[in-house]
């Protein structure tokens, strides 16, 4: 699929149409000039609209904002608790949570730069909302890891940390990816699933 | 030492003083409203300085900030590079390397968002040069690593991506460390490089 048809697909909920174009123009200026150096009226000229039909779908630059952060962080949370209400051992799931979840990160990472560096310019009631995403996130990496150690799979010291390490190595996936680099989305997902098996120590490997 | 020392000792190196004002300025400027939307007039205020005492020192925004992400990354290239040529074992000096460089990120997550985030605004030349202090970086991380391999005691099947993986979630460590959080610099820095181990495959481990 091309980056393009990737883009189209990535909002496919945003409905109407006008409010799905707004949005990507969005996130390309956010990802381009950041978040406050961004206007709505920068966002309606690159959508083709006017401030005016702009302000029909979005009453605010914060609001438009918040539709993608939420956006984004539903489709994190969706990925993992996939992979960990899916079948196989606790190392299978895990690996899958990991291929997943970098794939993410890699194929859509300019809005992943958005969604993971512009929290601090949502307001604070959206603020604590995707935060509440966030958490249950970790908590569904938290939970395979939980039972992978309880299966005596994973040998692991400190869950927590190790959590946060997890989610954080995918994550900053969007910082450094490039799509005209030599790995493939697929190929660091495939990487970073045996990186990730060795740090909760799992047993079974090799 | 509390966050206003770490801050002065950060820029110990730029003169004259008022160089260093501007630059301490520049850096929670540019990672509060992101480096496009900010001006040298709000730098210049923030310093308690005058738009014209500011261009004695930096003749553009662009300046400041290559001064910020040179001094960020040779820090940075220093920390590794140290860790590189001390004494100890392979897996020795690559907990080494990690600690302190986690530690870093963490110290000064300020400052290195900015470094880490705003690469893209800066001129051709500058970037290349930074780019090259990066390729260093990650050139004695991988030689610690390749040390480690030569003397039977990691097992790494792929070398560059683990680099690349080691480096990645250390630097993540900016985006997401909060002074007021749980744990120390301190502590993250020994969880990661226990964590790093297992994904060099340690075997001297546990």
């Amino acid at each position: 699929m091309g980056a393009e048809a990737k883009r189209a697909e990535e909002w496919a909920d945003v409905t109407p149409d006008a409010a799905r174009r707004l949005v990507t123009a969005a996130v390309q200026a956010f990802a381009e000039r950041g978040y406050h150096a961004t206007t709505t009226r920068d966002i309606a000229g690159r959508a083709g609209m006017s401030p005016a039909a702009l302000y029909i779908h979005y009453k605010t630059k914060e609001e438009l904002l918040y539709q993608i952060s939420g956006v984004g962080h539903r489709l994190a949370l969706d990925i993992l608790r996939r992979a960990r209400e899916g079948g196989g051992s606790p190392a299978e799931r895990l690996a899958e949570a990991v291929r997943s979840f970098v794939r993410w990160h890699a194929e859509h990472h300019t809005t992943a730069r958005v969604v993971q560096y512009e929290l601090g310019a949502l307001g604070e009631e959206h603020h604590e909302e995707i935060v509440g995403l966030r958490r249950a996130s970790d908590a569904a990496v938290r939970a395979i890891i939980e039972d992978g150690v309880a299966a005596g799979d994973f040998d692991v010291p400190d869950v927590r940390g190790t959590t946060l390490a997890v989610l954080s190595l995918c994550i900053d996936v969007a910082r450094w990816f490039n799509a005209d680099g030599k790995r493939t989305p697929d190929e660091v997902g495939e990487l970073y699933a045996g990186l990730v098996l060795r740090m909760v120590g799992y047993a079974g490997q090799e």
